[in-house]
């Protein structure tokens, strides 16, 4: 197995490689990768298999293994992932400023890549060739350390992807996977600042928990979203019940999915039952303050709820006098993620935009559509919930940086 | 003494209130801190000859402490460089992108303030006043930890910015200092993630590397930089001598002085002797490799010296027999903060733009533009040397964040 300092000398060296690529290089190249892993659906699927029997044998629940699953029509979409990647535009070379000054001095901003970007992600394999097609789009090497239970698939994937680029005439370090599955590893491989530019974990808040404590690289924190709606005095119930349905249940084990809800005094007696009425179609479970158990019959809410992600078909309701309060509320529970109000009334909505803190803030619309995707972006690598660099849906253009370059004619500093 | 735990509340209630100031409001505040401080001077020199006295009394270098000293005038540039910053355009507010999605979504991506800034520096109490300047005038509240030789003044100045932004009716705790001296304070400090939204050391080598080690809080790296400048075999050895000789010894303590000498063969002999007897006017010692010293009488360059910041009257030489070679060793030795190439073959130049890894990268002018007043941004919190986030001199732009505001009338996903 190969040293990890020797993965990051090789990502530092591929870096310049890649980022030298020009955008029809890497497409040509993105292509012959799509190719390769319907080409080579059979071995992928067998040592897939390995994983799924592993998994069955430490009795992984139902949902992981269909996760960890490979089969061919995943395969394919992992293909048509990576072609739908070169279609987008290449953000590389992009001036973003350029500037005279008055000594002469031509400034320019390009935009660079960050040159190797680390992912350490959990479970699911197709993460492999997604993360790497946008790492490649944007000209970036990627060194990747998947989860144990997945490491004889992502072996298979990272393989047949080298050998792809190898014949596109890329280097093939433009991919690496870390082998190694122990967790001294992963704790090295967080301190590789020498080599790694940044660093993105994409799993669930102990992941994410653990990179943040012990990274000396810098890092983007992904994906834990305690999203609340905000129900206010002034909402139009319909709008409010629909978008709170389809926040809550249309996918329960995502980030952007609603775990809280914050309802005016106002309009409880009007809400609540109508929408509790609703959320049985799917027994989500509602836990209540009082105020709300004195509408509906409800299990009570504790402190501990207003703070939990649930990624489960429950929900917790909590009432406010005000729309200060509910911000108020919001900007001490969540996670920095979606947050939206429901509301017909503009200085409300206004106020709700400006001062709750997170990513995204909606107005009358489901918090579900934080997503690269639904934004425009075709495709993302995670959804930031930090502030520095990146914030929301992280398409091609925030896994780049940018660089000045500076033209001048013998200047010195007087 | 107040409690960290309690510094970081009340910061973390005091950026909703500095993120709703107008323009006007925080320029009105400003103006008001910098008047108290010009009225409270003799205060402030009363306090800063605590600091010098406990300085001179542990033997502190002539040069720290002068760097330590407040006068009236140092005063009176604190004041008019806040004032300065009541000229700068505010960031807040402004839209930096607006697209409306298939479905009717109107999403607008705004410029926001980070939140809650924590600023980790050494001994020059004037970044006090600096450094909260620019943090609010990009709507951010500021916690700051100085250097405890500095602490008596940085009470003191504190103390009168405070005392001004409540006369101003502006929440005072849009500044705090963290007065603990201890480094077990500095080491808690830098895990408030709670409460801090972004962290930034100014100082030296081992403050930084200190941060970056034991931070959870994402960090801006910045300063140290490991300079050099590369004079390709078409150079104009003119400007070659006097951009080198600006660079390295207009300033020396400063992180864009150059510190190390790229040289290509066919210029070492035309080059060397005419830029060591330049370099003979302010005694700077050079360090060169065989091939320098074939040509000029120097000491010999170890594979130590590469890799130093000398912030000193030294300069180390290396001979490459081409620009491919000059680049693998700037990327190799640099801190990616400022390089140059003297050259007049714009394909030598094009090559080193794109190739060197560095935040900002010269052609024919000194490394020592690198500055945000250079750069015309006005004013800058520091150099930073990292690609996440802001690379390069950083503004008022560099302290903000961004967030998505959605507006819809009751999408939801399908």
């Amino acid at each position: 197995m190969i040293q990890l300092t020797e993965l990051g000398k090789r990502a530092a060296s591929a870096k310049y490689m890649v980022q030298r690529l020009t955008t029809e290089e890497k497409n040509v190249a993105l292509a012959k990768v799509a190719q390769a892993l319907v080409a080579h659906a059979d071995t992928l699927i067998e040592a897939n298999a390995l994983d799924i029997k592993a998994g069955e044998e430490k009795g992984m629940h139902s949902g992981l293994l269909d996760r960890l699953r490979l089969n061919k029509e995943r395969i394919e979409g992992m293909a048509e992932g990576l072609m739908q990647v070169t279609e987008l535009p290449d953000p590389i070379g992009e001036v973003l400023e350029s500037f005279v000054r008055p000594n002469g001095l031509l400034v320019e901003k390009r935009r660079v890549p960050m040159g190797v970007i680390g992912i350490i992600y959990e479970s699911r394999p197709n993460v492999t060739a997604d993360a790497f097609g946008l790492c490649f789009k944007s000209g970036n090497a990627v060194i990747l350390k998947g989860g144990s239970d997945a490491i004889n698939s992502n072996k298979a994937i990272t393989e047949v992807i080298r050998q792809a680029l190898k014949e596109a005439g890329v280097t093939e370090d433009a991919i690496q996977l870390i082998e190694a599955t122990d967790r001294s590893v992963t704790q090295e491989f967080m301190r590789m600042k020498e080599y790694v530019d940044v660093l993105i974990p994409r799993g669930g808040a102990g992941l994410i928990r653990s990179v943040v404590e012990n990274s000396t690289i810098p890092v983007i924190e992904t994906g834990t979203g305690n999203c609340h709606i905000y129900v206010d005095a002034s909402a139009d119930l319909e709008k409010a019940v629909s978008i709170i349905f389809n926040a809550k249940t249309q996918r329960i084990g995502v980030c952007n999915a609603c775990e809280s809800l914050v309802v005016h005094e106002a309009v409880k007696g009007a809400l609540l039952p109508r929408l509790a009425e609703k959320l049985k179609e799917k027994q989500v479970e509602i836990r209540g303050d009082e105020a709300t158990r004195e509408v509906i019959d409800c299990i009570p809410v504790t402190e501990e709820d207003y703070g939990t992600e649930y990624l489960d078909y429950i929900v917790s309701v909590k009432t406010v006098q005000s729309v200060e309060e509910a911000i108020a509320h919001i900007n001490r529970y969540n996670t920095k993620h979606s947050e939206a109000i429901i509301t017909e009334d503009t200085a409300s909505a206004e106020k709700f935009l400006n001062e709750v803190d997170a990513a995204c803030v909606y107005v009358n619309a489901s918090t579900r559509f934080t997503d690269g995707f639904e934004f425009g972006f075709g495709a993302e690598i995670g959804i930031s919930t930090q502030k520095l660099h990146a914030r929301g849906p992280m398409g091609l253009r925030e896994l780049t940086s940018y660089k000045y370059t500076i033209k001048g004619d013998g200047q010195v500093r007087g």
